[in-house]
């Protein structure tokens, strides 16, 4: 069977880990959007003092840090520098034909570890907690990337 | 037919538009190269203020903000939180066989909203405007995940 | 032949390049975490301060700059500046069926280009070294992009 095609159940699960990857790291940049109307601040650039609908009082203090709006801003950089990853290599590991089983554990897995550092770090738990739930995306991450460049340096 | 050949117009009109957004991103890197050359600073790394043929007049002032520079890192950091999902994203959207007419409507509305976007950055226009044209990306990226979820849950 | 199969060089080429590049940006996190470690400091979050068995002694200003840890942070965000688009292009590329020594130069030119930029950023020399590396990259990702467009609209 073609790897490619939603038939195929590995990869119709890699597009669902994928999607909800996409649509997670999407909401980071929506919940800096609240979060910035909520505290009318965490702005960023000199414009953004200009008297609008969206700022009708602007305050120089607005530019300034604000760690309600920076926080969601330090989660969405973490997720920058994982998920990008984890959405090429996911797909590359498709070509590797794993069983669905396996599949299934590492991109879900994957999903949920993701899901449970945002929760920890949004909800300021201690660097340990979230170290530790990154370190299960990580790994999962890594193991992925090197199965597929084994598989392809034999091929 | 085969969804992953330039043959078929769906994945040629993805990949005109990814292509467009993948040079967009990299004229980032290059504008902001541009930039430092023309204020002789916003460096970042202590080793920048060595005496180079690039630097032939090194002073500490060189490793502070720099708005001319950090405006084309801004801009920069926002591709990145957008561009790499979109290329993703629209590259799974592909595979749920959208009609060409949707297709190219959404990619290209894509493509156009962000150098919209990175018009109104670069000439400073207010928060609102900038928001304005960013929201249009990110509705068209979370419908093609949606959507794209919706259709590997169903299969 | 299809494109995507590891049967194909090329694509089996552009697979090899890409996880190596991947295993590459994974290990600046990892390499962070080592440096946080090892300087006890370069921490961001407020409840990075409490006292957990990682960081027994918390001190205030292991939440200031932190030149060690701000040095891999900087590659890492060079990383996500380039990176995830070769991973993109790359691909991308595949379907303009370039001949199996084409791509080798150009894949593995950039592997190379990544590793050498990490390792004069590393290790702190000048500006001038580490822009001649990245541009070589850099060249190489537009080109492959441009050609990838110019293919996707002749067809």
């Amino acid at each position: 069977m073609d790897n490619l095609s939603l038939q195929n159940p590995v990869f119709a699960t890699y597009v669902i880990a994928a999607t909800i990857m996409i649509l997670k790291v999407s909401s980071m940049s929506w919940l800096t959007v609240v979060r910035m109307l909520q505290v009318k601040g965490g702005y960023r650039s000199p414009e953004d003092l200009k008297k609008t609908p969206l700022n009708p009082s602007p305050d120089p203090s607005q530019l300034g840090p604000n760690e309600p709006v920076d926080r969601i801003r330090r989660i969405h950089l973490n997720d920058l520098e994982n998920v990008p990853f984890f959405l090429v290599a996911g797909f590359l590991f498709v070509f590797t034909e794993p069983s669905l089983l396996v599949a299934q554990v590492l991109f879900y897995t994957y999903v949920v570890s993701r899901l449970l550092h945002f929760a920890a770090y949004f909800t300021a738990r201690t660097h340990d907690t979230r170290a530790t739930l990154w370190t299960v995306g990580s790994v999962i991450l890594i193991y992925m990337t090197v199965r597929t460049l084994l598989v392809a340096l034999g091929t």
